[in-house]
């Protein structure tokens, strides 16, 4: 009915009906609404403070209770400028012990164009929401039985997080990182030692006793990292030792809270942790910011800036007592962001407890401002777990920096980010089927299973969209899972020993030689274009 | 003192020397023994119910309290095929509130060849055993402050695992499997469900309680899977749907029985579920038959057999009620095994309460019998998970039968395994680092980055032994690194742009060109020779 009701409002807010306010005695008010009984408990609180009660008549259409404002005539509502959204259940008074009523949402505007603009961004909002697509392209799947907050990535959204967590395995490994595997737990002394605990025992999850003490599921991976650099005696000419993991940690969020891959109760982190002398602060800062570049230019990522985080000299409680160490790495961090050329603001007193930090705000397609990737500095780490280096003259130095960092985020906010970004749309490199192969009829059928057969032996991510339906439909079905390429293949092609490839973003169409197919996809998938 | 013990027991076992059984009073008893306080206490507990206390006499040279048997005669000691091993802390009559004696372990054979056997065996244990060499070559730690049975894989051993697991997941690939990614968490209703609950509650972690339900840390990754199986309508044209995750589940086993990597309270499994029709069981059957024998060829492993385990008729309440089911999938099973020509044994009243199922039986090169890979037939799961797909005719049809399988077992036990059998000298595709370059002095360290970034390139794992010590010392912590290859690079390798290099299991030297090596490495690292 909304439509209709719209239409109705645009009319009458083309005329110029007056809105007036009036005060009315309780008796009237209660003999006005009489047949409102939501209404009539309003009057009956209002009466207890007030002696008048105040409605509102438009022109001689329409009266109603109301406390006002009112703009005076319907002709300072821009008809064109508004809209009604749609309705939901709603608790009288927001209390769910109350009957549900129904609540009009909708949209004004002073101009028809700010409408427009609100209306188009939530479109493209809707068309690119995780979620939905999330569960149309079978990226992931919540399941109450397992529970809200913990997504199960389904074949498909395994295939993207895998080949997130290949680049991210390239990339740091080109930059000398480390992979280690840690596990899911750990026992209580470790964040007793670590400071989580006991004060942010309300975001981690209960813990468990068993035989031998108190378990938890991790709340951060770093003092796991931490007790791998304490493993060896680590010399002056170790360092830095650059350890990584996309290492899994819990929050125990309220269950009301939890949406999509947004809100999760599970996060498999971007971690790493870089471990250096403080003369190398500078060149891990500046390699760790030139690798959030690459990662960017890769993902296509434009609208950014870096956020540095200050500590206050003020606000000593907040803030580790290390002075002299404050100062010089957050000019240090100020110093590689000028060098970098990039965009950023800088906040005082924002900084963590253990040091000063660099976020990354995006503003993503739809306009959203997010914060994703993140550098920080940690120095006191260094005395919490006696982290150290024997240096130059063989003595013992506990000056031991910490990096953590995580430039790719968690797998959770990072999917629901390009899934967005992509519009589910996702480039060859990261799409779960790169290339569909269609045989025309089913006399083709052995000449697909030839194209699969060379396009797998290549690495290409490649299905057969059997011919049990028609051509059209399956077209379809190729498109709407959005996979990049379309190989279409009938008697011609199998005669000529060639495929019809289709670029779905492009729409254009050739014939051309396996070969020439498999170069072309092979080369777009290894530059990540 | 132990060897000059043995040579006095040797002396005495070539001489000989008579046992003698002789019966004394209890008062007798305590006079001989009024010295020995723990002989003393049993006398005076023997004394309860007989009236005379048997010694024995060895000749005239020693006495001493025993009920016996013993051999007659020193004679019948064979003086070459004993040993006195170790001593170890005991506490007298095993009870920790009592004091510690020394006791001395021993060995003794009828044999010589049979001692030197075991003796052999037991160094070749020793110089193998996971623990000492997972330390030694930095592949896992136990930390207290994590958890005992919670390994923590350094970098060493995340690359072991992690190549381990992209065998895996190639192999997989080929064998159409898809891969899913699944939270370590679960709500207490799947384990209801799947009928964990409340009858292995023991064996699982104990709940944590969140503001939306009850949490388990997972006991197993099937149903997991099988809500990933129900996320869509599967077709019967869909089916075999195979998935597969190395999938971490949890034990909660008693602190005391935690040992390195072989008792562990965290596992990460190689499991995947194929879901099949029933006249598919065979073919998939036979492709998990034929995917472990392909495992076992790349580590080289012979000596195996496979042991079907099977239900008993008689045995109603441990064994689902489908008969039917039972005999078809067990000829099944057997078919495959004989077609497959592998030796095997048939275990009755040996299955799965849910199906029949087959495991391999390795002897390790210690002469170890292991259990390690497994595969199963689950047919209890279809009706609690109510599992289904559409058949031919369209109808909804519910035979689906479930194919556990964990060829690799765990990475933890395949971990434990593969450290004793290769002793820690992995082949080169498993070798954390593959090559190690050695400049002869600090003149060849330009020449000796250019090796690395040509080995870099090449995907070989290699790093520099920096010339801050002496050759053969770094030559030396190369071996005990036990390193692929030792590539030594001095004035004339630099002049000729050759490297001279050491194969370490051969021990051969050659000169060579970078390239020729590269591709000699390359293709060892490929074949997974």
């Amino acid at each position: 009915e909304l439509p209709a009701l719209q239409k109705r409002m645009r009319a009458l807010a083309k005329q110029n009906l007056k809105f007036k306010k009036e005060f009315i005695s309780f008796a009237e008010a209660k003999k006005l609404f009489s047949d409102q009984p939501y209404k009539l408990e309003l009057i009956n609180e209002l009466h207890k403070n007030k002696e008048k009660i105040s409605i509102y008549k438009t022109d001689s259409l329409f009266t109603d209770l109301c406390a006002g404002p009112h703009v005076a005539s319907t002709k300072e509502v821009n008809h064109d400028a508004f809209k009604l959204e749609k309705i939901a259940g709603a608790y009288w008074r927001g209390d769910e012990k109350n009957p549900m009523l129904t609540r009009v949402y909708g949209l004004a505007f002073k101009t028809k164009k700010e409408l427009d603009s609100q209306l188009k961004m939530e479109a493209e909002a809707e068309k690119r929401d995780h979620r939905k697509l999330g569960q149309e392209l079978k990226i992931f799947m919540i399941d109450d039985l397992v529970g809200k907050g913990l997504p199960i990535w389904l074949p498909n959204g395994t295939i993207i997080k895998n080949e997130i967590e290949k680049l991210a395995v390239e990339m740091e490994n080109e930059y000398g990182y480390k992979r280690v595997s840690t596990p899911h737990l750990a026992k209580e002394e470790l964040y007793v030692k670590s400071g989580h605990l006991p004060y942010y025992a309300d975001s981690m999850y209960p813990p468990m006793k068993m035989d031998d003490g108190t378990f938890y599921v991790k709340s951060m991976n770093c003092p796991h990292h931490h007790l791998v650099y304490k493993s060896e005696i680590r010399s002056w000419r170790d360092l830095p030792v650059r350890l990584a993991e996309y290492g899994t940690v819990y929050r125990n969020e309220l269950s009301g809270t939890l949406a999509g891959l947004l809100r999760v109760r599970s996060l498999q982190m971007n971690d790493a942790h870089i471990y250096c002398r403080k003369d190398q602060i500078e060149q891990e800062f500046e390699k760790v910011l030139e690798l959030n570049l690459k990662y960017f230019k890769i993902f296509g990522l434009k609208d950014y800036w870096f956020r540095l985080s200050k500590w206050s000299p003020k606000n000593k409680k907040k803030y580790i007592n290390e002075p002299a160490n404050w100062k010089s790495t957050e000019s240090i961090l100020r110093k590689m962001l000028k060098k970098k050329k990039v965009s950023f603001i800088e906040a005082d007193d924002e900084a963590a407890f253990y040091g000063p930090k660099v976020d990354v705000q995006f503003k993503s397609v739809i306009g959203r401002e997010e914060s994703m990737s993140t550098i920080q500095l940690d120095f006191s780490a260094k005395k919490r777990f006696g982290l150290s280096y024997t240096d130059k003259n063989g003595k013992n130095n506990n000056d031991v920096f910490v990096i953590p960092r995580a430039p790719l985020s968690t797998h959770e906010r990072f999917m629901a980010f390009l899934i967005e970004h992509y519009a589910g749309d996702f480039p060859a490199w990261l799409a779960p089927i790169q290339a569909a192969i269609i045989p025309i009829s089913e006399k083709q059928n052995g000449y697909a299973a030839k194209i699969l057969s060379v396009l797998k032996e290549y690495g290409v991510r490649t299905d057969i969209f059997e011919s049990g339906q028609t051509l059209s439909k399956r077209v379809r079905e190729a498109e709407t899972q959005k996979i990049p390429y379309i190989l279409v293949i009938g008697e011609k092609e199998e005669n000529k020993k060639t495929i019809n490839v289709r670029d779905r973003k492009t729409g254009k169409q050739e014939e051309m030689d396996v070969n020439k197919f498999v170069k072309k996809i092979s080369e777009e998938i290894d530059s990540r274009k």
